[in-house]
């Protein structure tokens, strides 16, 4: 019963039998193996792309604070929401990486911008001269780290406003094939053709041992990238082993398959969950993650049984067993029915 | 015939085999892995070292500039050899890590700093006030760039410089296996007993996929790491995969078995290149590692033959065939006789 | 009518006998000067800190910055309160001087942080393991950007939260000595006998043509401060020239005769606006500033009229003219009663 | 007999006059005061420029380190000789400000950078892929580190090295007076018409208080400047009293006056040390600055009179009388005959 995380569970076998393949001869380092060639090629053709410039990374922060450095002179402030995970899981990651630029925070009561709160605060800014930071790129989550996951036309809406304004716009998509499985859009409908210039493409939540693309779809903008990887010390001597994770993710739609999975068992485990008394969840569930409020007394019959996940809110050892604590239940691919179907029981009681 | 790096071979079967084995179930993210319990138990024990803090990073820079960021103030300078990797080969990674840092380039012919050029050099700051750096850590490279070994006395030498003017000292260890079996030293003996502060353990280089150990045998200097690494992001969520290759690594003797296998190879192909006619070593190859210039029709004959390695002075096009052209020639833990056989073959022509 | 800001009105006549004076002969450079050593005399004397460490650099964004890049490793977040000068009025220089640190902001609606907004922030923090950031100092602005001013007990109670996390604190005191005529605390009442590390002692708003001393209370604290100075390119070569502006500054409480009057002013200013039809001040006007909201009518009979201040909120053009428009109102100590009761007198109509 | 530096003596009278003149009544800040519109069209004039960009700032290093930032991306290396005071004195404030890009040392033995020099170090970059840093700008000094001056066909030819790399050029011109009053070439012929994309056009030493221009002769370099100032804690809310000294300096050639005086009372004192038995230059004292060997007890003397000088090698406490020390003697504008007379007298014995 691990729900704690899409990073705790296995990579998937399809995956690891691709590392062993990789792993025969010589193959020069450092992004020039012939995988990486499979794996561009791929990625320009899913996304309909054929200018786009793709780059491998190991871990999501390193996709994402590459990404914004890359669009963010250090006198500059990035537009995010307030529960970013570039804002509130990355370390002043963001704030290295662009040498001192600020985040303004955009209000997202369930995870999402509206148009008129990334407006406002647009509007906050550069209206101070010199004294106030220049309006810099901003950067959307989806899924969003709540759970819920934007339209496509919700991320049209907010990359307009962007583009209003001259500023670039970023994807930030750890959970991006959870998206698109909720929204059923295509990879392109999501990011060039709803307005997003660059996107940070997860995999290692959905999957892989630890690798993420970065795609630019204006290959302009990507000029820097290779020297601003290499300085943060992300560029990998063994690069193959990065390509062959992003080339069996991509083959045969295992990337969705996998997110299919991951929000299956999330729809199920939601079900299951609306079934417990006092269960509430606190913004619609969209995709792999859920973040729950129920009974103390519930929550404490399923830790004593072994069940992972976190407790946001609220204390496990508090005296009131009908006090809701509020919890972050999350999904991965590997996720079983078993496994649901038991927690569920015992969060009934 | 695979002499462009050690970094282009092909990852070890164990280390294979403890990533298929690591990917058994759930375990907790960023760390928090039991292998990871172990890998530290293993690394404190083979440094003779209980105190010692370890963190695993995934390239060998990010665990030199993850270090140089612990240790040095953004008004302060680093010294190390005019060839140091931390110099060439990082794209001003050591001054993003530490803000702006300085590196003082000492004088080292063969890579070796000697303890007169390093005084020397320390002695020439912070003699302007505030208006020239601190003086900041003393970074040794061993294995050198170019090939040689500091003995455990010359590194003891070095450090007992930089202590006499209070400075910290890191060893940058990418070949740090290599170096202990040329010099028959044991891993306490190369670092903490000569004064060496924080070690960059590597292992990318010597058969695993991609994982640095960073070693602080001084604790108290590890305070800032863990945010630091995050910072970076450089923390993995799936950071099993990392413990499990160095854990495998670790076992029974691998590494050092496999820097013994490169090494040998290293010696085979020093004898045969010494009886290529006009061949010269530039300085002594004392691990896997040499610098060799020889005539241009040999190095002609060998790119035909599909051999791969680094040409580091001259051009292949140029015409006299008599021309000694240099080049690195490296050999991995996979060299095989065969290959370094009919390497010495071509070459002579 | 010159009410936008208390640094437009001219430098008080001793200080610029002080320049005129200074300029004598030959001085040593970079804070060798003579001056400097009596600047340092004075400040001790007077903060009642024998100990104290005292530097001087030309604005008051430089004083604020070297002091928290001083306290703050970059891995680190200033809590400040929502309205800060370091927030809204530096372009990003506590980002840069800090090398990426963060700024949590604390919600202050008249300019001055509760005790209860303060810890909730700081608990805010710290819970996410090295995901988020680490915590960092508390800076604290008196007079606040608001016009308000914190009582020593105020700041005392805000420091003491700090001290209970082991935190720093900071005092932007661009306006100190205005807070210090409200309150008529001394300045050791409001500072480290109050609780705070380090002060940026503001002279620029208040005579001085361009000088900010830094007093750090616990010396330890001022380590880094001189070299971090020189990196920031604000360590004068004609030091002199600060000394003399900050000595003559301290020289028979011209200071505070200063921010007596700029002070008186304001009184003045106040009680004339509140006489004004439809006027009203958004946060008690404690110190040498207020904000106050009054018809648009007035405010074009003002601007009409050659007045020099700054509308916040709402523009002149509008149609209404009984909408009320927000402006923000400085007094120097310059300011004259005759340009006060003009002022009224047109805002009356 | 003070020779320390040309920026010990005291600011010129008229420059004083214009501080006094520019405090009257009310001026807007931060560089929208009148006097600084007529900064920037005098200074467009002087170098038949109508397009520059000017910006005040009140230290060297910050027109030097400001420059730079605007002109180097953190992945790239600025080169400039060995000598420079970007390398030498500024307290790796260019690392700061270029958020962590490299110095290149090019070979400069009398303090100017030879056309093969530069190209060479020029070469020895952007050779290893992103591994190494990208090239960067050129940075020239002149009046450079030892005294000497180039002339204006050796800017040219290093910035026509330069162009040819497509490499941006800066010249450091603290003493930009004294190379154009060696050279009698206009401002415009030292600068734009040889290459030169951006000056820092030095004043503090040269007579004022503290006052340095940046000067951008394509506009387009100067986009990010305003930003990177204020970020930098360089904008002056009281900017008036830069533009005064600004103003002032450039009235009637007072800046070539006061240059003309440096440079003449320094050929005195170069002839007069001539004349000192066993005196030596070491290299060309060109402008302003000399650096002088002679013996030790010639220094004994002149220090027990009160010489204000600095000794650059050797103690003044060794035992032969008769061995060199060498020192470096800079005259400044207020240089007097009679202080440069009894000094070689003194030093004569």
């Amino acid at each position: 019963m691990h729900f704690a995380s899409d990073n705790t569970g296995p990579v998937h076998p399809k995956v690891m039998a691709a590392l062993m393949a990789a792993n025969e001869g010589y193959a020069p380092g450092y992004g020039a193996d012939a995988l990486m060639g499979e794996v561009k090629a791929r990625i320009r053709a899913l996304f309909e792309a054929p200018e786009a410039e793709v780059f491998l990374v190991a871990t999501g922060t390193a996709a994402n604070v590459l990404s914004l450095g890359t669009l963010t002179p250090p006198y500059a402030t990035v537009f995010c929401s307030s529960t970013a995970h570039i804002h509130e899981d990355e370390c002043n990651a963001p704030e290295f990486y662009t040498s001192g630029a600020k985040l303004t925070l955009v209000q997202a009561p369930d995870g999402r911008m509206s148009p008129e709160a990334l407006r406002a605060s647009i509007e906050g800014e550069e209206n101070r001269g010199v004294h106030g930071p220049k309006r810099g790129p901003v950067s959307i989550t989806n899924v969003t780290e709540r759970g819920t996951v934007y339209s496509v036309a919700e991320i049209a809406a907010l990359t307009a406003i962007a583009k209003e304004y001259g500023l670039a716009t970023h994807l930030d998509g750890a959970r991006f094939a959870n998206a698109l499985v909720t929204t059923n859009a295509s990879p392109a409908e999501m990011t060039w053709k709803a307005g997003v210039d660059v996107l940070s493409f997860g995999g290692t939540k959905n999957g892989l041992m630890g690798v993420e693309a970065v795609v630019f779809f204006d290959p302009a903008l990507a000029e820097s990238f290779a020297y601003r990887r290499k300085r943060g010390a992300h560029l990998f001597s063994k690069h193959r082993f990065l390509s062959a994770q992003m080339a069996a993710y991509l083959e045969d739609g295992l990337w969705l398959e996998l997110a299919r999975a991951a929000n299956a068992a999330n729809t199920k485990l939601v079900a299951g969950m609306q079934s417990v008394p006092g269960a509430r969840y606190l913004y619609p569930p969209q995709a792999n993650m859920g973040f729950v409020a129920w009974p103390r007394a519930s929550h404490q019959r399923l830790i004593e049984a072994g069940a992972q996940y976190n407790i946001m809110s609220g204390s496990l050892a508090g005296e009131d067993p009908n006090e809701a604590l509020m919890a972050r239940l999350v999904c991965d691919w590997s996720a079983s029915d078993a496994d649901i179907e038991r927690f569920v029981e015992i969060a009934k009681g």
